[in-house]
């Protein structure tokens, strides 16, 4: 281990990154793991602290290296850790939970009252080395590549989406196919969903939805998706709609082509209100609606897993490209212009 | 059995309704029954027919009499009905379901997909008989009145509603104490909330709400709702908010006391879109938001049955006042002037 | 129609039945449809009645035309029927409820408490023609055969069995591979299970398992199951036991390889107590325990009629073999010397 | 603090305990807890290991002071504990998972797959001082007693038992009266049961179980119990069993008066395998059977905390006898001889 890394800082309040070779390798506490980051993925986050949104300004303290989807291996381990060694595979969760509130003590580490944020809080992944806190850490199954294991964290929000309630033999509308998009398609279709419908605004993107198993892919500029996915469920609807988007509209839309009775999940972050008729599209249909954010700690990292190495999902369609992580302002702008896919981030293609 | 009978007609387009004594007793198709009605009861939605509001308007072909909550005893039964007899104690359900249609074939009746309610697409109660379907007759257990028998089908939105979930050990804010409201505290109470809070602006109707369980009554107008909720339960808000009250504000406010994994059910019917935070209120909280309509055919009964007959419950604190049915002008007034409880119209006190 | 029709009596206590040409076509009542038989299928009921074993002695009168699973085409219907008409194709559900009883008045029609059998309690489908009363009536969808829509009611059985709780992304043991037990497999691969193990004493139904989805079959005369399946679940058990088998040890060893917190989910009827370890199999182990039988009416039926319509799950490799309905001696002896899959008898080869 | 400290020494393989005033006052670990113990409760598992039952003998290494229920002062804490501090009130989770297996990440820390107990793995808390790792800490609330907080743990036995379902306006058998299964009625009570059956076979407890809010109680020794309850049921039987004897026969009991499409919480710890009719008690009942051990960890506590906060229950009818910590042999005498309701011990009293 040398004394110095390379890796990604946001040091100034503005668009874009620093490349630095010269970073102290992080230093752990007695609680925590140094991972030697093989693969890292970039995330919507991501797209907020690169460009330095309003979101960006309002949480991050400069300089700071960002990033949090990441998988390595752990070459360093704090004195108080049980359960994980040095040469140990591993992938992160991205969210660190006080352990101690009503959220934490009730299965819902996840959504913790006093959560700090990887990559937003505390020093992120875009970097040879992170340090996390034990309770961060998921073993990596020997099947599972780091690149797959960078793209568990996100897997783990469509998971938490598509699986918060029944869905064999259920038709299923999924807005949205961006990478968790995407892989919430692939959910759906590994689960047993009987029709699968997505929609997006890029062709492109809808393609890999049907490489996912989607059975109708839908254009939101082009197709009349009410009308049509109407049709094709006898005028009933889709039993549960997915949302992915955050878009007000879609999630109307979502509403409107929701069967009674039906499910609506919502992971997108609208970033306004969004004018909801309650009447007739919740009371009237009797339909649930559920907010999800994140995934469980760590039941649903257990579902990713068994879904991955049954083979009932693969995820390589959903695998944009990969960078020398050196090379990140490739990869965001290709992002920012709409490129499909999840984008990899690799330490080692730098050296 | 006269060849006519008395009772309230709506037979002009606009407010109030007729009283007459020469209405024809209805005759009955082979599955239906003939009800002699014992006990009637005024409903929001007679709020609507009796001063001809847009929502009555649509729906109404006059002339028809209204009213749709009762309870009374059979007086002739169809050819084709089995397991009711002249003589048996009934109540009405309003709801009159296809059958055939996918709702009906999965256990939701109650929300037909091609539903007819009593009152408004067909005659209703508010005279001395009705003729029911034999699907919306409920036998009256012997030992409930007729009158309690008559807020049957209302009690059975707020049983459908707050136990629409776990409410054992938890606690509850409930928002609107009109009589489905009231009724809703009492379920509350019956069912094990730890903590119920009731929420109105008329403080005769919160002065009801205690009776009937309310641990903590709040005057939108002079109290600071959320924070006093909020400081009741220690910062973290309640386990489930109901809405009886269908106000966009009421709803917004719900949302703001309640805590991070709870449950919303939204009963009372917003006349407007509403304007929702869903990524702070619904995503981020992981709220489950559920629309209640109507009560199940017939789970919800047997429960409002069971817990009537277990003591439990007593609904007589929501009793407004008993009207003979031809002083139905006094009981509308009574509502439109913010009367406390629920109005009752006895035929029989007309004779 | 002609006057007589052609069918198979079970006329004597003793062993066998009896062909006969000379039946009365039934009369249907006014709420009856009357059914010409286009496939009919061999129960582990059948295997009761033709035999005469002690449970059909104690249950039918004779003489009776017996028989249960079905499908066919309406031909005449009764005066209050309601939503079918001559030329329907449909299947049979084989539960006649009263549409009375607390059951019947909370979703569980199919286990009401005054229930009558088609073909046990009332004259079956094992003829040229059936009545049967509209509640028992499902329309066959125009994708599905009549050799399939013979086949929805057992289908029923596996769906509501396998589905009784999640299964995506679950392992699962199905043990019993009769036809239930093979269309259990089969939903289960459709639905999304991550792993199916398959356990039978015949080789030739483990090769059928195999083609509907099973990844891992088993047979308990040769293989060590409880070792195996330990061995390839990293020695945590299945999430999921489906017993279809009635067979003591067969439950016993079922529990063996369940994980802690897993789903025993019981359809097969054992023939006398079975004395089960609570302690460790069920307290210790947090296991939840379901008994299943039949099928809901009609939410089960809307998802195989989904199942099959998505084209997830294919039945024919299920079905066994077609004879003409004067051949069944020889379906009852092949079903007896252990023949796999599902026999049909179809009434119009027999012309 | 004082070097020695006194407390009960489980030193013989044989009958009994031996009182000492020299034992060393446990040295704790980085995150552990050392704790003043201001009350003790005697459990069933110290009804094994006080007369050294084979159980005991399979379980325990000699010495070690044994007992696992308590609540106590936090008087030092370990290097790496947060959350905690010197002076804060506790009470005692007796399990101690390891945090790494399936079970713990995935809600059920309560059943980890690699296990230890307090009190019977490791040193117990019959003395004035016991060490506990941090995660088996539960903060007291101000409004509750060293006593009460000395019962928690039992009492979220019967809360994770009784609440594994839904209660609310349903009826329930509890069988079994000792102190979990009166806790058990108690909670049943506070949450809406709308009748409440409590078996055991002696009068006195019976008593107390009419206190802790049983509608009926029947003493299995003198009435016919399953006549009564299905009398009291209109021929249906309960819609929840709980069984807290562990007795064979008060389990077949306990399903032979339950409901069609009941549920069956398995809570007592049978000796030996109980021979259920599988077919009629469950799977023609479509009952469910759950096994609970323990309580959630800390779901069941913070339902605890809710519910004897709330007012809506009372457990001082449970507390037997209060005995100071070194007149054991008492309460174990009078346990042994039937004695009703839950023996504490109280080290103070030994000053």
């Amino acid at each position: 281990m040398t004394e110095f890394m390379k890796g990604i800082v946001k040091d100034k309040p503005e668009a874009g990154a620093t490349w630095r070779e010269d970073l102290p390798i992080p230093e752990i506490k007695d609680n925590e793991l140094l991972i030697r980051v093989k693969a890292a993925a970039i995330c919507g986050t991501d797209m907020h602290i690169y460009p330095w949104t309003a979101w960006a300004q309002a949480r991050l303290k400069l300089p700071m290296v960002f990033g949090h989807e990441f998988a390595g291996e752990v070459v360093a381990i704090g004195s108080t850790v049980r359960g994980f060694e040095v040469g140990d595979r591993v992938a992160g969760e991205t969210h660190i939970p006080c352990n101690k509130c009503y959220q934490c003590q009730t299965g819902n580490q996840h959504n913790c009252n006093d959560m700090k944020i990887i990559g937003v809080h505390t020093e992120g992944c875009f970097a040879e080395y992170i340090a996390i806190p034990v309770d961060c850490a998921w073993r990596l199954d020997d099947s599972l590549s780091f690149e797959i294991g960078a793209m568990l964290e996100p897997m783990g929000v469509a998971v938490h989406g598509v699986l918060a309630g029944d869905i064999g033999g259920k038709s299923i509308a999924v807005y949205g196919c961006g990478p968790i998009g995407l892989m919430g398609v692939g959910v759906a279709a590994a689960c047993g969903a009987s029709k699968i419908f997505a929609i997006d605004v890029f062709d492109q993107k809808l393609e890999v939805a049907k490489q996912m198993g989607a059975d109708i892919t839908l254009n939101s500029r082009n197709d009349n998706v009410i009308e049509q996915i109407l049709q094709a469920t006898e005028g009933q609807g889709v039993d549960i709609t997915v949302d992915f988007t955050g878009n007000g509209n879609a999630i109307k839309e979502g509403f409107a082509i929701l069967r009674k009775g039906g499910r609506f999940t919502l992971v997108g972050l609208p970033n306004e209100p969004v004018a909801l008729n309650l009447t007739d599209d919740i009371i009237y249909k009797e339909a649930t609606v559920q907010g999800v954010t994140g995934r469980l700690m760590y039941k649903t990292w257990w579902q990713c897993n068994e879904l991955l190495k049954s083979g009932k999902i693969d995820l390589s369609p959903v695998i944009g490209r990969k960078y020398a992580l050196k090379d990140y302002d490739q990869a965001f702008s290709a992002l920012k212009a709409g490129a499909t896919g999840k984008m990899l981030l690799i330490p080692d293609k730098c050296n």
